[in-house]
């Protein structure tokens, strides 16, 4: 059903940008407007709301429901053209904001048509409403993180002499189905080694062994929101002194983040002080992207920590403090948390604790 | 590695839409044309190609890699502004074609930058070559296709008293993986009785009881290579002749459509033949969908089996064929294959049987 706080912080944000109408084409960004899932796939789906109009959206039959979700919907099938049914509801007077990830292949035939007085990303108006959870949001969230919190303890137990990356990551689902998560919010990354290096690795077919890194990104979906977390776990054999300082560093920089956490600092200060450690350290080189990324119903969502990132934090925030360091063919160490902004400070999602643990 | 073959399919393509240059962002088009698989998520990843310059890539580093691909790599970290990077290597005394999926994120801003003459959807230069597949593609879809035949007869096997739609998909992977299939090529479809008259059910608790329909939509992932094919099965008992009489149209337009099949003849008379069968049947309106789509390295590709493509089939599309019934709250049938284009008729890539069958 239509929620209409939130498509009034919607409409305020669009007015403080100039535009007073909006196509909504973010699968998710309707959902989390209307509370209606549908995925489109390469097909057509849009929300338009407007400061003066009432919301209307464009749904393939395909994808048919009969439940009022308080929204007039305008149905068209795979031999419709959508464009000339689009530019009859837009108000070719006034700019047209749309999502970052509207695809060409709609806007610019909504250009030729003129459809709009001009068109402008818009996702700023949708994406900081959205970076704001409300408390329904925040307690999905915490539940997510929670299942994520339990489902990391039992991953490890999966790890044993012999067992290969794509052996566990396939064992993954079927746990976090059973602890309530209805799926992934990521494919799961196991990175044993010299695979650790590559923050993105793929579970592949590397055997582990003994005294490798066992390094754990994982998350799943609970009633659609996402959880996030990484662990890094030594197999069977004390890391030596260099790697030890290695995670220290990498831990340091992860607290000293999450401590700092309060609504109104920039977040390009927060990814500073994780970094700063980390260069003192003498591995700034080693740790090679942003700090964290915003988090909800998708697991990466519009906002990030970086420094290039000049927004400040406001409460209802939730977004992961994950700072690396990636030495190439050696080892890799990554220590991640989703952190919640609150009125007067910060919770962090993820209990699951940061110390060096063992795996026998 | 480049495919110089195929970038130059593309060009010509190009050529004959006015457009010089483009800016391909689909990643699958990316390592379609040059073998490398990025998944960029919302960062920015692009090749552009020109009739008389060398292609360009542009990627983010924390997708870093070292080999040779053929095509110069323009790195760019997460502080960097892409657009500018963008608009310097972008002509901009010509029109500049974009992918129909390109993120009006970047689009917009590269229009503001007055980048090129203009903007264009190209797409169809660079589905219309990849709809054309090539012997090594055509090889790699008949292994997919194989494989789904055998995980076909595998999860039938899944199929008994009291098992749930969920528990019967969660199964699915393994036997994908043990087949030698990398994946899915989306998630499978199983739907119990009622719950096959939504054609795109999602698998919930359904508890299987005698006399369902039990309907699989599955596909798997082959070196990168997508295969899609539905059955639709009876559980325990004969089905009623009702029942048996939409089975049959189903059937009857499933294979009418496929016997027609060979170069040079509109898309839309196949969807046409296919309807026919259903609307002299009495069913019309409960076919609600296209009868087919393309398919290769994405389960949905540009092209598609539908009264409005009029566009003529070519020796090397594949695409499948999947009419259906839908009579909500009551049953649901569809047969899906995937067929190739041949130079002298075509071929249909999945064997597994289309008779009425009965778990026992």
């Amino acid at each position: 059903m239509l929620n209409r706080e939130r498509l009034n912080k919607v409409i305020g944000k669009l007015h403080r940008i100039g535009a007073e109408q909006m196509l909504i084409t973010d699968p998710l960004a309707i959902y989390w407007l209307c509370g209606k899932w549908i995925w489109p796939g390469e097909r057509f789906l849009g929300l338009l709301i407007s400061e003066t109009r009432a919301p209307v959206m464009f749904v393939n039959r395909l994808f048919e429901f009969s439940e009022n979700i308080g929204v007039r919907v305008i149905w068209y099938s795979d031999s419709d053209d959508i464009i000339p049914m689009l530019v009859d509801r837009i108000d070719l007077r006034k700019l047209l904001a749309v999502d970052k990830t509207m695809a060409a292949g709609f806007l610019i035939p909504l250009m030729n048509a003129n459809a709009a007085k001009g068109f402008v990303n818009g996702s700023i108006a949708v994406d900081g409403a959205r970076a704001q959870k409300d408390s329904l949001e925040i307690e999905l969230m915490r539940k997510s993180s929670k299942i994520n919190d339990l489902a990391m303890a039992e991953f490890k137990g999966l790890v044993h002499e012999g067992v290969t990356e794509k052996e566990i990551a396939d064992q993954t689902l079927k746990i976090y189905r059973r602890l309530g998560a209805s799926g992934f919010s990521f494919d799961p990354i196991v990175s044993f080694g010299a695979n650790a290096a590559d923050p993105h690795h793929m579970p592949d077919d590397t055997v582990l062994k003994e005294g490798d890194c066992v390094l754990l990104d994982i998350g799943c979906v609970y009633e659609n929101y996402c959880s996030d977390m990484t662990r890094t776990f030594y197999f069977r054999r004390e890391p030596d002194e260099r790697i030890r300082n290695i995670y220290h560093l990498v831990r340091k920089a992860n607290e000293a983040a999450e401590d700092m956490l309060k609504a109104g600092i920039p977040l390009s200060s927060v990814d500073r002080q994780a970094r700063s450690i980390i260069e003192e350290g003498g591995y700034g080189p080693y740790f090679n992207h942003r700090l964290g990324h915003f988090i909800g119903l998708q697991d990466h969502e519009a906002g990030d920590v970086s420094l290039s990132n000049q927004n400040l934090t406001e409460a209802g925030n939730i977004f992961s403090i994950e700072p690396g360091i990636y030495l190439k063919g050696d080892t890799g160490v990554r220590i991640e948390d989703l952190v919640l902004i609150t009125e007067d400070g910060h919770e962090v999602l993820n209990q699951y604790p940061k110390e060096i643990e063992i795996i026998e």
